[in-house]
Protein backbone atom coordinates (compact mmCIF):
# COMPACT_ATOMS: atom_id res chain seq x y z
CA UNK A 1 0.00 0.00 0.00
CA UNK A 2 2.32 2.43 1.14
CA UNK A 3 4.26 1.56 -2.61
CA UNK A 4 1.70 2.50 -4.57
CA UNK A 5 1.18 6.01 -2.04
CA UNK A 6 4.66 6.65 -2.60
CA UNK A 7 4.39 5.91 -6.52
CA UNK A 8 1.17 8.31 -6.45
CA UNK A 9 3.27 10.97 -4.88
CA UNK A 10 5.76 11.12 -7.31
CA UNK A 11 4.00 10.67 -10.33
CA UNK A 12 2.08 14.40 -8.41
CA UNK A 13 5.47 16.01 -7.87
CA UNK A 14 6.99 14.93 -11.41
CA UNK A 15 4.05 15.98 -12.84
CA UNK A 16 2.65 19.10 -11.24
CA UNK A 17 3.98 22.55 -11.82
CA UNK A 18 5.40 24.83 -9.13
CA UNK A 19 4.32 28.34 -8.58
CA UNK A 20 6.35 31.01 -6.55
CA UNK A 21 4.44 34.17 -5.80
CA UNK A 22 6.90 36.61 -5.02
CA UNK A 23 6.13 40.12 -3.31
CA UNK A 24 7.73 42.71 -1.36
CA UNK A 25 4.94 43.23 0.99
CA UNK A 26 1.93 41.12 1.43
CA UNK A 27 1.57 39.05 -1.58
CA UNK A 28 -2.14 39.50 -1.68
CA UNK A 29 -1.85 41.39 -5.08
CA UNK A 30 0.01 39.32 -7.11
CA UNK A 31 -1.83 36.20 -5.66
CA UNK A 32 -4.81 37.83 -6.78
CA UNK A 33 -3.41 38.08 -10.37
CA UNK A 34 -1.60 34.61 -10.15
CA UNK A 35 -5.12 32.98 -9.15
CA UNK A 36 -6.90 34.42 -12.11
CA UNK A 37 -4.31 33.87 -14.68
CA UNK A 38 -4.25 30.13 -13.25
CA UNK A 39 -8.02 28.92 -12.61
CA UNK A 40 -7.78 29.60 -16.49
CA UNK A 41 -6.25 26.13 -17.02
CA UNK A 42 -8.16 23.94 -15.01
CA UNK A 43 -6.68 20.86 -15.47
CA UNK A 44 -2.87 21.88 -14.69
CA UNK A 45 -1.79 20.34 -11.02
CA UNK A 46 0.12 22.97 -9.10
CA UNK A 47 2.09 23.41 -5.92
CA UNK A 48 2.24 26.78 -4.78
CA UNK A 49 4.20 29.24 -1.94
CA UNK A 50 4.07 32.57 -1.21
CA UNK A 51 7.03 34.11 0.05
CA UNK A 52 6.20 37.66 1.31
CA UNK A 53 8.13 40.97 2.94
CA UNK A 54 11.13 40.46 0.33
CA UNK A 55 11.66 44.14 0.69
CA UNK A 56 15.83 44.27 1.06
CA UNK A 57 18.44 42.58 -0.14
CA UNK A 58 19.04 40.22 2.43
CA UNK A 59 16.07 38.15 1.99
CA UNK A 60 16.68 37.48 -1.86
CA UNK A 61 18.79 34.76 -0.77
CA UNK A 62 16.43 32.72 0.69
CA UNK A 63 14.12 33.24 -2.88
CA UNK A 64 16.86 31.90 -4.66
CA UNK A 65 17.55 28.98 -2.96
CA UNK A 66 13.87 27.76 -3.47
CA UNK A 67 13.57 29.11 -6.99
CA UNK A 68 16.97 27.86 -8.03
CA UNK A 69 16.20 24.55 -5.97
CA UNK A 70 13.14 23.95 -7.51
CA UNK A 71 14.70 23.93 -11.05
CA UNK A 72 17.73 21.49 -9.75
CA UNK A 73 15.65 19.30 -8.46
CA UNK A 74 12.52 19.01 -11.06
CA UNK A 75 14.64 20.10 -14.93
CA UNK A 76 11.73 22.48 -15.21
CA UNK A 77 11.65 25.91 -14.57
CA UNK A 78 8.88 27.13 -11.94
CA UNK A 79 6.57 29.90 -12.81
CA UNK A 80 7.00 32.63 -10.29
CA UNK A 81 3.59 35.44 -10.17
CA UNK A 82 5.72 38.34 -8.23
CA UNK A 83 5.11 42.43 -7.63
CA UNK A 84 8.27 43.93 -6.40
CA UNK A 85 8.71 47.72 -6.69
CA UNK A 86 12.79 47.72 -5.83
CA UNK A 87 14.58 47.34 -9.03
CA UNK A 88 17.96 45.59 -7.17
CA UNK A 89 15.56 43.18 -6.01
CA UNK A 90 13.66 42.59 -8.94
CA UNK A 91 16.91 42.00 -11.10
CA UNK A 92 18.28 39.54 -8.46
CA UNK A 93 15.11 37.50 -8.28
CA UNK A 94 14.55 37.78 -12.10
CA UNK A 95 18.08 36.19 -12.65
CA UNK A 96 17.00 33.02 -11.42
CA UNK A 97 16.27 29.93 -13.15
CA UNK A 98 12.00 30.46 -13.55
CA UNK A 99 9.65 32.05 -15.97
CA UNK A 100 8.68 35.13 -14.78
CA UNK A 101 5.43 37.21 -14.87
CA UNK A 102 5.92 40.75 -13.48
CA UNK A 103 2.96 42.60 -12.43
CA UNK A 104 5.10 45.63 -11.49
CA UNK A 105 7.95 45.98 -13.53
CA UNK A 106 5.41 45.81 -16.86
CA UNK A 107 2.98 48.32 -15.96
CA UNK A 108 5.20 51.26 -14.00
CA UNK A 109 7.27 52.28 -17.28
CA UNK A 110 3.99 52.83 -19.28
CA UNK A 111 2.46 54.35 -16.58
CA UNK A 112 5.35 56.81 -15.99
CA UNK A 113 5.37 57.97 -19.32
CA UNK A 114 1.43 58.26 -19.78
CA UNK A 115 1.74 60.56 -16.60
CA UNK A 116 4.81 62.32 -17.19
CA UNK A 117 6.14 61.49 -13.67
CA UNK A 118 8.54 59.24 -12.14
CA UNK A 119 7.36 57.04 -9.69
CA UNK A 120 8.41 56.82 -6.24
CA UNK A 121 9.83 53.55 -6.15
CA UNK A 122 8.87 53.16 -2.57
CA UNK A 123 7.87 49.46 -1.68
CA UNK A 124 4.20 49.76 -1.91
CA UNK A 125 1.93 50.81 0.98
CA UNK A 126 -1.05 49.91 -1.74
CA UNK A 127 -1.89 47.58 1.78
CA UNK A 128 -1.21 49.64 4.25
CA UNK A 129 -2.27 52.89 6.69
CA UNK A 130 -2.48 55.42 3.61
CA UNK A 131 -5.30 57.68 5.19
CA UNK A 132 -5.52 57.17 9.01
CA UNK A 133 -9.06 58.86 9.15
CA UNK A 134 -10.37 56.03 6.40
CA UNK A 135 -8.43 53.54 8.37
CA UNK A 136 -9.59 53.92 11.45
CA UNK A 137 -13.05 54.01 10.38
CA UNK A 138 -12.46 50.58 8.38
CA UNK A 139 -12.29 49.12 11.80
CA UNK A 140 -15.28 51.08 13.46
CA UNK A 141 -17.24 49.34 10.49
CA UNK A 142 -15.79 46.21 12.14
CA UNK A 143 -17.06 46.92 15.49
CA UNK A 144 -20.24 48.07 14.43
CA UNK A 145 -20.93 44.97 12.19
CA UNK A 146 -20.60 42.78 15.44
CA UNK A 147 -22.38 44.92 17.60
CA UNK A 148 -25.30 44.85 15.53
CA UNK A 149 -24.94 41.17 14.15
CA UNK A 150 -27.45 38.70 14.25
CA UNK A 151 -30.29 41.60 14.71
CA UNK A 152 -28.67 43.06 17.87
CA UNK A 153 -29.03 46.37 18.77
CA UNK A 154 -31.63 47.48 15.83
CA UNK A 155 -31.96 51.06 17.67
CA UNK A 156 -28.06 52.09 16.12
CA UNK A 157 -30.02 50.79 12.45
CA UNK A 158 -29.75 54.85 11.74
CA UNK A 159 -26.28 54.42 11.31
CA UNK A 160 -26.28 51.53 8.68
CA UNK A 161 -24.96 51.78 5.39
CA UNK A 162 -26.55 48.35 4.51
CA UNK A 163 -28.79 46.13 6.46
CA UNK A 164 -28.65 42.65 5.32
CA UNK A 165 -31.84 40.19 5.86
CA UNK A 166 -32.44 36.53 4.94
CA UNK A 167 -33.16 33.52 6.90
CA UNK A 168 -30.76 31.48 9.97
CA UNK A 169 -27.62 30.63 8.41
CA UNK A 170 -27.45 31.93 4.79
CA UNK A 171 -24.78 34.04 4.86
CA UNK A 172 -25.37 37.23 6.05
CA UNK A 173 -22.65 37.11 9.32
CA UNK A 174 -19.48 36.74 6.93
CA UNK A 175 -21.66 38.94 4.38
CA UNK A 176 -21.34 41.94 6.95
CA UNK A 177 -18.04 40.83 8.37
CA UNK A 178 -16.36 41.34 4.69
CA UNK A 179 -17.98 44.32 3.99
CA UNK A 180 -16.93 46.31 6.44
CA UNK A 181 -13.54 44.80 6.87
CA UNK A 182 -12.68 45.26 3.09
CA UNK A 183 -14.88 47.73 2.07
CA UNK A 184 -15.43 50.22 5.60
CA UNK A 185 -19.10 49.75 5.14
CA UNK A 186 -21.25 50.19 8.19
CA UNK A 187 -23.41 46.60 7.07
CA UNK A 188 -26.05 45.52 9.74
CA UNK A 189 -27.88 42.39 9.42
CA UNK A 190 -31.39 40.71 10.58
CA UNK A 191 -32.64 37.10 10.68
CA UNK A 192 -35.87 36.45 9.84
CA UNK A 193 -37.18 34.58 12.50
CA UNK A 194 -40.22 31.57 11.74
CA UNK A 195 -42.56 34.13 13.37
CA UNK A 196 -41.75 36.95 11.23
CA UNK A 197 -41.60 34.97 7.84
CA UNK A 198 -45.04 33.51 9.02
CA UNK A 199 -46.43 36.83 9.38
CA UNK A 200 -45.66 37.60 5.64
CA UNK A 201 -45.05 40.93 6.13
CA UNK A 202 -41.64 43.12 7.02
CA UNK A 203 -40.67 42.88 10.94
CA UNK A 204 -42.05 46.59 11.79
CA UNK A 205 -38.23 47.41 13.25
CA UNK A 206 -37.04 47.03 9.59
CA UNK A 207 -40.05 48.98 7.99
CA UNK A 208 -38.48 52.70 8.30
CA UNK A 209 -35.00 51.61 7.14
CA UNK A 210 -36.72 50.03 3.89
CA UNK A 211 -34.08 51.74 1.85
CA UNK A 212 -31.41 50.04 3.45
CA UNK A 213 -32.38 46.75 3.38
CA UNK A 214 -30.89 43.94 0.97
CA UNK A 215 -31.90 40.75 1.11
CA UNK A 216 -30.17 37.56 0.85
CA UNK A 217 -31.82 33.90 -0.69
CA UNK A 218 -29.99 30.71 -0.75
CA UNK A 219 -31.34 27.33 -2.24
CA UNK A 220 -33.26 25.13 0.43
CA UNK A 221 -31.03 21.97 -0.16
CA UNK A 222 -28.14 23.94 0.81
CA UNK A 223 -29.79 25.71 3.53
CA UNK A 224 -30.66 22.20 4.46
CA UNK A 225 -27.17 21.14 4.57
CA UNK A 226 -25.57 23.88 6.37
CA UNK A 227 -28.05 23.21 9.15
CA UNK A 228 -27.82 19.88 9.48
CA UNK A 229 -24.01 20.24 9.72
CA UNK A 230 -24.60 22.09 12.83
CA UNK A 231 -27.70 20.91 14.74
CA UNK A 232 -28.72 17.62 13.52
CA UNK A 233 -32.06 16.08 14.54
CA UNK A 234 -33.50 19.25 15.69
CA UNK A 235 -36.55 20.44 13.67
CA UNK A 236 -34.55 23.54 12.96
CA UNK A 237 -32.80 21.60 9.86
CA UNK A 238 -35.63 20.14 8.25
CA UNK A 239 -36.19 19.64 4.70
CA UNK A 240 -39.93 21.57 4.80
CA UNK A 241 -38.52 24.16 7.55
CA UNK A 242 -35.88 25.07 5.02
CA UNK A 243 -38.03 25.23 1.83
CA UNK A 244 -40.82 26.94 3.51
CA UNK A 245 -38.63 29.42 5.32
CA UNK A 246 -37.02 30.45 1.99
CA UNK A 247 -39.72 30.77 0.50
CA UNK A 248 -41.70 33.21 2.63
CA UNK A 249 -38.30 34.88 2.90
CA UNK A 250 -38.62 35.60 -1.07
CA UNK A 251 -41.89 36.54 -1.68
CA UNK A 252 -41.58 39.62 1.79
CA UNK A 253 -38.41 40.59 -0.75
CA UNK A 254 -40.84 40.49 -3.52
CA UNK A 255 -43.73 42.08 -2.07
CA UNK A 256 -41.90 44.62 -0.10
CA UNK A 257 -39.71 45.66 -3.45
CA UNK A 258 -36.37 44.92 -1.74
CA UNK A 259 -33.63 44.01 -3.33
CA UNK A 260 -32.38 40.24 -3.08
CA UNK A 261 -29.41 37.75 -4.30
CA UNK A 262 -29.22 34.12 -4.40
CA UNK A 263 -25.61 33.48 -2.75
CA UNK A 264 -25.74 29.61 -3.05
CA UNK A 265 -22.94 29.02 -5.71
CA UNK A 266 -21.47 32.47 -4.63
CA UNK A 267 -17.81 33.07 -2.66
CA UNK A 268 -17.71 36.15 0.29
CA UNK A 269 -15.99 37.83 -1.97
CA UNK A 270 -18.75 37.73 -5.04
CA UNK A 271 -22.05 38.55 -2.80
CA UNK A 272 -19.86 41.69 -1.11
CA UNK A 273 -19.19 42.84 -4.81
CA UNK A 274 -22.53 42.58 -5.59
CA UNK A 275 -24.24 44.02 -2.30
CA UNK A 276 -21.83 46.79 -3.53
CA UNK A 277 -22.86 47.47 -6.97
CA UNK A 278 -26.47 46.34 -6.75
CA UNK A 279 -27.23 49.01 -3.43
CA UNK A 280 -25.20 51.56 -4.81
CA UNK A 281 -22.62 52.29 -3.07
CA UNK A 282 -19.27 53.45 -3.43
CA UNK A 283 -16.09 51.57 -3.90
CA UNK A 284 -12.50 53.65 -4.21
CA UNK A 285 -9.25 53.43 -4.96
CA UNK A 286 -6.25 54.44 -2.82
CA UNK B 1 -17.72 81.93 -0.87
CA UNK B 2 -19.49 79.16 -2.73
CA UNK B 3 -17.87 80.79 -6.08
CA UNK B 4 -14.64 80.09 -4.13
CA UNK B 5 -15.47 76.65 -3.91
CA UNK B 6 -16.73 76.61 -6.94
CA UNK B 7 -13.40 77.30 -8.57
CA UNK B 8 -11.20 74.98 -6.83
CA UNK B 9 -14.67 72.48 -7.52
CA UNK B 10 -13.64 73.41 -10.95
CA UNK B 11 -9.47 73.77 -10.36
CA UNK B 12 -9.52 69.52 -8.70
CA UNK B 13 -11.93 68.20 -11.94
CA UNK B 14 -9.88 69.53 -14.43
CA UNK B 15 -6.64 68.92 -13.02
CA UNK B 16 -7.37 65.11 -11.66
CA UNK B 17 -6.98 62.03 -14.03
CA UNK B 18 -10.16 59.79 -14.21
CA UNK B 19 -9.15 56.45 -13.80
CA UNK B 20 -11.60 53.31 -14.20
CA UNK B 21 -11.19 50.00 -12.73
CA UNK B 22 -13.38 47.25 -15.37
CA UNK B 23 -14.02 43.65 -14.53
CA UNK B 24 -16.06 40.59 -15.71
CA UNK B 25 -16.48 39.91 -12.26
CA UNK B 26 -15.93 41.45 -8.56
CA UNK B 27 -12.95 43.78 -9.59
CA UNK B 28 -10.84 43.03 -6.77
CA UNK B 29 -7.65 41.57 -8.67
CA UNK B 30 -8.05 45.05 -10.61
CA UNK B 31 -8.42 47.28 -7.85
CA UNK B 32 -5.47 46.11 -5.79
CA UNK B 33 -2.93 45.71 -8.81
CA UNK B 34 -3.66 49.74 -9.81
CA UNK B 35 -3.93 49.84 -6.36
CA UNK B 36 -0.32 49.03 -6.25
CA UNK B 37 0.73 50.91 -9.29
CA UNK B 38 -1.02 54.51 -8.53
CA UNK B 39 0.36 54.42 -4.72
CA UNK B 40 3.98 54.89 -6.87
CA UNK B 41 2.17 58.07 -7.95
CA UNK B 42 1.13 60.34 -4.33
CA UNK B 43 1.19 63.89 -6.12
CA UNK B 44 -1.38 62.29 -8.53
CA UNK B 45 -5.02 63.31 -7.85
CA UNK B 46 -7.61 60.71 -8.97
CA UNK B 47 -10.90 60.15 -9.51
CA UNK B 48 -11.81 56.64 -10.03
CA UNK B 49 -14.59 54.23 -10.80
CA UNK B 50 -14.38 50.65 -10.50
CA UNK B 51 -17.32 48.62 -12.91
CA UNK B 52 -17.93 45.05 -12.14
CA UNK B 53 -19.39 41.96 -13.43
CA UNK B 54 -18.67 43.29 -17.11
CA UNK B 55 -19.52 39.49 -18.47
CA UNK B 56 -21.59 40.03 -21.43
CA UNK B 57 -21.49 42.43 -24.44
CA UNK B 58 -24.73 43.89 -23.25
CA UNK B 59 -23.05 45.33 -20.41
CA UNK B 60 -20.50 47.36 -22.74
CA UNK B 61 -22.11 49.81 -23.56
CA UNK B 62 -22.23 51.29 -20.60
CA UNK B 63 -18.91 51.18 -19.96
CA UNK B 64 -17.67 52.81 -23.21
CA UNK B 65 -20.49 55.48 -22.19
CA UNK B 66 -18.81 56.24 -19.02
CA UNK B 67 -14.87 56.20 -20.70
CA UNK B 68 -15.74 58.07 -23.53
CA UNK B 69 -17.91 60.35 -21.97
CA UNK B 70 -15.02 61.27 -19.88
CA UNK B 71 -12.31 61.72 -22.86
CA UNK B 72 -15.14 64.17 -24.08
CA UNK B 73 -15.62 66.01 -21.30
CA UNK B 74 -12.03 66.86 -20.35
CA UNK B 75 -9.94 65.94 -23.44
CA UNK B 76 -7.88 63.70 -21.43
CA UNK B 77 -8.29 59.61 -22.10
CA UNK B 78 -8.72 58.16 -18.55
CA UNK B 79 -7.07 55.12 -17.10
CA UNK B 80 -8.44 52.12 -17.62
CA UNK B 81 -6.97 48.94 -15.30
CA UNK B 82 -9.22 45.62 -16.51
CA UNK B 83 -9.14 42.04 -15.63
CA UNK B 84 -11.58 40.76 -18.67
CA UNK B 85 -11.50 37.32 -19.69
CA UNK B 86 -13.34 37.45 -23.07
CA UNK B 87 -11.62 38.40 -26.06
CA UNK B 88 -15.07 39.96 -27.50
CA UNK B 89 -15.77 42.12 -24.67
CA UNK B 90 -12.17 43.42 -24.53
CA UNK B 91 -11.84 44.11 -27.89
CA UNK B 92 -14.85 46.40 -27.68
CA UNK B 93 -13.65 48.36 -24.82
CA UNK B 94 -10.32 48.57 -25.95
CA UNK B 95 -11.95 50.59 -28.54
CA UNK B 96 -12.53 53.46 -26.40
CA UNK B 97 -10.50 56.80 -25.73
CA UNK B 98 -8.62 55.73 -23.05
CA UNK B 99 -4.87 54.13 -21.95
CA UNK B 100 -5.37 50.47 -21.10
CA UNK B 101 -3.66 48.54 -18.24
CA UNK B 102 -4.63 44.88 -19.67
CA UNK B 103 -3.78 42.59 -16.74
CA UNK B 104 -5.45 39.42 -18.03
CA UNK B 105 -4.99 40.39 -21.59
CA UNK B 106 -0.85 41.00 -21.18
CA UNK B 107 -0.04 37.45 -19.38
CA UNK B 108 -2.16 35.04 -20.52
CA UNK B 109 -0.86 34.57 -24.19
CA UNK B 110 3.01 33.92 -22.50
CA UNK B 111 1.14 31.71 -19.93
CA UNK B 112 -0.41 29.49 -22.88
CA UNK B 113 2.70 29.17 -24.68
CA UNK B 114 4.78 28.63 -21.68
CA UNK B 115 1.91 25.75 -20.36
CA UNK B 116 1.56 24.69 -23.98
CA UNK B 117 -1.91 24.71 -22.82
CA UNK B 118 -5.24 26.61 -24.16
CA UNK B 119 -6.58 28.79 -21.28
CA UNK B 120 -10.23 27.99 -20.97
CA UNK B 121 -11.37 31.89 -21.52
CA UNK B 122 -14.03 30.78 -19.08
CA UNK B 123 -15.12 34.07 -17.12
CA UNK B 124 -12.88 33.98 -13.57
CA UNK B 125 -13.77 31.76 -10.65
CA UNK B 126 -10.67 33.15 -9.32
CA UNK B 127 -12.75 34.71 -5.84
CA UNK B 128 -16.16 32.06 -6.74
CA UNK B 129 -16.41 29.08 -4.98
CA UNK B 130 -13.88 26.30 -6.76
CA UNK B 131 -13.15 23.74 -4.01
CA UNK B 132 -17.20 23.86 -1.75
CA UNK B 133 -15.12 21.98 0.81
CA UNK B 134 -12.21 24.60 0.94
CA UNK B 135 -15.04 27.14 1.10
CA UNK B 136 -17.32 25.60 3.47
CA UNK B 137 -14.22 25.47 6.27
CA UNK B 138 -13.52 29.34 5.66
CA UNK B 139 -17.00 29.97 6.84
CA UNK B 140 -16.53 27.87 9.89
CA UNK B 141 -13.16 29.58 10.28
CA UNK B 142 -15.37 33.13 10.29
CA UNK B 143 -17.72 31.55 13.06
CA UNK B 144 -15.01 30.12 15.14
CA UNK B 145 -13.20 33.30 15.13
CA UNK B 146 -16.83 35.02 16.36
CA UNK B 147 -17.53 32.03 18.87
CA UNK B 148 -14.06 32.41 20.52
CA UNK B 149 -13.77 36.50 20.48
CA UNK B 150 -12.21 38.18 23.37
CA UNK B 151 -11.28 35.39 25.10
CA UNK B 152 -14.82 33.36 24.99
CA UNK B 153 -14.71 29.70 24.87
CA UNK B 154 -11.41 28.69 25.46
CA UNK B 155 -12.34 25.20 25.95
CA UNK B 156 -12.12 25.25 22.08
CA UNK B 157 -9.10 26.16 22.11
CA UNK B 158 -8.16 22.83 20.78
CA UNK B 159 -9.06 23.90 17.29
CA UNK B 160 -7.16 26.68 16.91
CA UNK B 161 -4.59 27.77 14.56
CA UNK B 162 -3.44 30.38 16.31
CA UNK B 163 -4.69 32.22 19.21
CA UNK B 164 -3.83 35.92 19.02
CA UNK B 165 -3.49 37.96 22.36
CA UNK B 166 -2.78 41.70 23.53
CA UNK B 167 -4.43 44.20 25.66
CA UNK B 168 -7.77 45.49 24.95
CA UNK B 169 -8.46 47.69 21.57
CA UNK B 170 -4.92 47.16 20.05
CA UNK B 171 -6.82 45.37 16.82
CA UNK B 172 -7.21 41.44 17.90
CA UNK B 173 -10.65 40.83 16.48
CA UNK B 174 -9.80 42.73 13.41
CA UNK B 175 -7.27 40.37 12.53
CA UNK B 176 -9.10 37.22 13.93
CA UNK B 177 -11.78 38.06 11.43
CA UNK B 178 -9.50 38.82 8.52
CA UNK B 179 -7.74 35.79 8.99
CA UNK B 180 -10.39 33.56 9.41
CA UNK B 181 -12.29 35.12 5.85
CA UNK B 182 -9.46 35.73 3.75
CA UNK B 183 -7.16 32.70 5.06
CA UNK B 184 -9.69 30.15 6.40
CA UNK B 185 -7.56 29.86 9.80
CA UNK B 186 -9.10 29.24 13.03
CA UNK B 187 -8.20 32.20 14.79
CA UNK B 188 -8.84 33.02 18.14
CA UNK B 189 -8.36 35.92 20.23
CA UNK B 190 -8.04 36.50 24.37
CA UNK B 191 -7.32 39.31 26.11
CA UNK B 192 -4.83 40.26 28.53
CA UNK B 193 -6.87 41.52 31.77
CA UNK B 194 -4.90 44.31 33.79
CA UNK B 195 -5.07 41.42 36.84
CA UNK B 196 -3.24 39.18 34.50
CA UNK B 197 -0.75 42.26 33.42
CA UNK B 198 -0.03 42.89 36.55
CA UNK B 199 0.92 39.02 37.17
CA UNK B 200 3.12 39.49 34.66
CA UNK B 201 2.58 35.78 33.96
CA UNK B 202 0.76 34.15 31.06
CA UNK B 203 -2.85 33.04 31.90
CA UNK B 204 -3.07 29.87 32.91
CA UNK B 205 -6.00 28.91 30.23
CA UNK B 206 -2.46 29.69 27.93
CA UNK B 207 0.11 27.76 29.02
CA UNK B 208 -0.80 24.94 27.67
CA UNK B 209 -1.68 26.19 24.52
CA UNK B 210 1.96 28.29 24.25
CA UNK B 211 2.56 26.73 20.24
CA UNK B 212 0.26 28.85 18.84
CA UNK B 213 -0.06 31.90 20.44
CA UNK B 214 0.98 35.00 18.84
CA UNK B 215 0.86 38.66 20.35
CA UNK B 216 0.10 42.01 19.45
CA UNK B 217 1.48 45.07 20.70
CA UNK B 218 0.73 48.92 20.28
CA UNK B 219 2.06 52.10 20.35
CA UNK B 220 0.66 53.58 23.84
CA UNK B 221 -0.03 56.58 22.28
CA UNK B 222 -1.93 55.15 19.48
CA UNK B 223 -3.80 52.89 22.02
CA UNK B 224 -4.30 56.10 24.31
CA UNK B 225 -6.06 57.37 21.21
CA UNK B 226 -8.60 54.93 20.26
CA UNK B 227 -9.61 53.57 24.30
CA UNK B 228 -10.44 57.24 24.38
CA UNK B 229 -12.51 57.70 21.32
CA UNK B 230 -14.72 54.71 22.81
CA UNK B 231 -14.71 55.68 26.54
CA UNK B 232 -13.59 58.98 27.27
CA UNK B 233 -13.04 59.79 30.69
CA UNK B 234 -13.00 56.25 31.93
CA UNK B 235 -9.62 55.17 34.15
CA UNK B 236 -9.09 52.33 31.19
CA UNK B 237 -8.56 54.82 29.16
CA UNK B 238 -5.52 56.80 30.72
CA UNK B 239 -2.07 57.36 29.36
CA UNK B 240 -0.60 55.79 32.42
CA UNK B 241 -2.61 52.66 32.45
CA UNK B 242 -1.68 52.30 28.52
CA UNK B 243 1.65 52.94 28.99
CA UNK B 244 2.07 50.18 31.82
CA UNK B 245 -0.04 47.42 30.47
CA UNK B 246 1.27 47.92 27.24
CA UNK B 247 5.04 47.46 28.88
CA UNK B 248 4.06 44.57 30.60
CA UNK B 249 2.36 42.72 28.21
CA UNK B 250 5.30 42.80 25.83
CA UNK B 251 7.44 41.97 29.22
CA UNK B 252 5.12 38.69 29.12
CA UNK B 253 5.57 38.04 25.51
CA UNK B 254 9.65 37.94 25.82
CA UNK B 255 9.54 36.32 29.03
CA UNK B 256 7.39 33.56 27.85
CA UNK B 257 8.87 33.76 23.97
CA UNK B 258 5.73 34.66 22.49
CA UNK B 259 6.40 36.07 18.82
CA UNK B 260 4.73 39.38 18.32
CA UNK B 261 4.10 42.21 16.20
CA UNK B 262 3.77 45.98 16.55
CA UNK B 263 0.44 47.15 14.84
CA UNK B 264 0.72 50.76 14.80
CA UNK B 265 1.38 51.26 11.09
CA UNK B 266 0.32 48.49 10.28
CA UNK B 267 -3.14 47.47 8.50
CA UNK B 268 -5.37 44.09 8.89
CA UNK B 269 -3.87 42.84 5.35
CA UNK B 270 -0.74 43.80 6.74
CA UNK B 271 -0.47 42.35 10.25
CA UNK B 272 -2.25 39.48 8.52
CA UNK B 273 0.10 38.84 6.25
CA UNK B 274 2.99 39.09 8.69
CA UNK B 275 1.08 36.85 11.10
CA UNK B 276 0.73 34.09 8.54
CA UNK B 277 4.56 34.28 7.82
CA UNK B 278 5.77 34.66 11.55
CA UNK B 279 3.47 31.54 12.48
CA UNK B 280 4.34 29.26 9.53
CA UNK B 281 0.82 28.72 8.42
CA UNK B 282 0.34 28.25 4.90
CA UNK B 283 -1.56 30.27 2.55
CA UNK B 284 -1.98 28.57 -0.77
CA UNK B 285 -3.36 29.72 -4.44
CA UNK B 286 -6.44 28.39 -5.94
Amino acid sequence: MWILTAILGLIFIVSARYVFVVSDRTGLTAEALANSLLCQFPSLDIRSETMVFIDNLDKVGRVEEKINGVYAQTGMKPLVFMTVVDDRIRDRIMACQAVFYDFFGTFIEPLEKELSMESSHTVGSSHGVRDPIKYTSRISAVHYSLMTDDGLETDHYNRADIIVIGVSRCGKTPTCLYLSLHYGVYAANYPLTTQELDSKRLPPVLIRHRAKLFGLTIDPFRLLQIRQERYQGDSYSSSSLCQREVAQAESIYRVARIPYINTTRMSIEEIGAKLMQRSGLTRSLL
